[in-house]
């Protein structure tokens, strides 16, 4: 099986994912808020590039059912109702709710990988979910780092080279990986014993640290830690039934 | 001072090089292609994005003078004097001519480069000449990794990560550097044992081997053997004269 990563979203053509698994990486904060929006009860949290589109279609599906999160610069969104740090996704607020949600990173990329059969949410939080689901799909999978603002993010892919690394050693897969799949393996691998502290020196650790957030970066440090499966189904996330 | 890498050109804005070295590297082969033709005796290299503009500035020149050379998808382009391989680049060929060039990946980086400083063309091929020009030049730096067809190539990352490893360990400079250039430091010192072995087996590498170009994937490997500093001065790269 082919597992191909890319390090930055950008040059990622839609053509390029059809038929294949597709994961989408945004540690910081994305991915993980996103895990535990469901892990607290959202119904669903549905994926927006820009804030006015989320605003339009709270609109139409009314103010009681939904929030309203997201952030710019790592700063909630003015006049919504959460910004994106994991720890205001608690089950008071968003038990029962769908969450329309706008990122500077990661919730681009779930439009890019609209077609594909499978379409995961990864994190380090819910990373051996991900590598169970993508072994048992059996089918080509390319993992997409959301990067910070088209850079080279090392929190994700230091998330994707785990997962490749439990596709190797607990699923025990026979992969061909890109140059960038194999740079992230390595990337895990060499850090592996201090992943947290390497995410949190890490330049949207350190960003987020000065801006107040630190604590997220520990919890979206911590393994396993929210293990819920978010996949992609006709625009909406939600947790896969049978996972 | 401050070194920051980038693993692909595209996110590179011209305002993040201005008052800062830069350093280009396409190892497959632009650069070391570069390396070659000045160090046979080229009068200049002036590089072009598309082989119409460098078709254009030939028939202003001159065909006597200067010779058209280029590549897409790593074959020569039609009606072009000489491709992109380094072998074909002899004294006998090139010496005292103007090499007016186009790559797929390597030439483009260039223009955005235009208006900083120090713009050096980097490869492994002239490695410590690099490095020692960084130092003596003493600001920030910002080192461009080619990549191919705007993925990350591990043979740039890993070129870049040396020179990195050369700027602390040889010239003891002070650092901060961005997470790219951190995780092609470990790319380098991880694969430095095996670096002729791991870039021919990159993917760029075994593209190249597969269309007959595995020399040439070799000769780029060998660091330090064609000891020449190209510098871009007004749109031409040269050798800088007291180097």
């Amino acid at each position: 099986m082919r597992t191909d990563l890319y390090l930055v979203p950008n040059p990622v053509e839609r053509k390029t994912l059809a038929g294949k698994s597709v994961v989408l990486i945004d540690v910081l904060r994305a991915s993980t808020t996103i895990c535990q929006a469901l892990y607290a009860g959202a119904r669903a949290v549905l994926p927006f590039e820009e804030p006015g589109e989320a605003a339009e279609m709270r609109a139409k599906i009314g103010p009681k059912e939904s929030l309203l999160a997201g952030e710019r610069e790592g700063i909630k969104i003015d006049n919504f109702d959460l910004g994106n740090s994991p720890r205001e996704f608690t089950r008071e607020a968003v038990a029962g709710k769908t969450i329309l949600m706008t990122t500077s990173n990661g919730t681009r990329a779930y439009n890019k990988a609209k077609g594909s059969p499978l379409i995961l949410t990864g994190a380090l939080v819910n990373i051996s979910k991900v590598a169970a689901r993508i072994a048992r799909e059996g089918i080509d999978v390319t993992i997409m780092c959301a990067g910070r603002e088209g850079q080279f993010s090392i929190e994700d892919s230091i998330c994707g080279g785990m997962l490749i690394d439990k596709l190797y050693t607990e699923h025990k897969l026979e992969m061909e990986l890109n140059d960038a799949a194999s740079l992230a393996l390595l990337l895990y691998r060499s850090n592996k014993r201090a992943l947290k502290e390497t995410i949190a020196q890490g330049e949207h650790g350190r960003y987020l640290n000065r801006i107040g957030f630190g604590e997220d970066v520990a919890i979206a440090a911590e393994g396993d830690s929210i293990p819920v499966l978010p996949v992609l189904k006709e625009s909406r996330i939600i947790i896969e039934e049978d996972s």
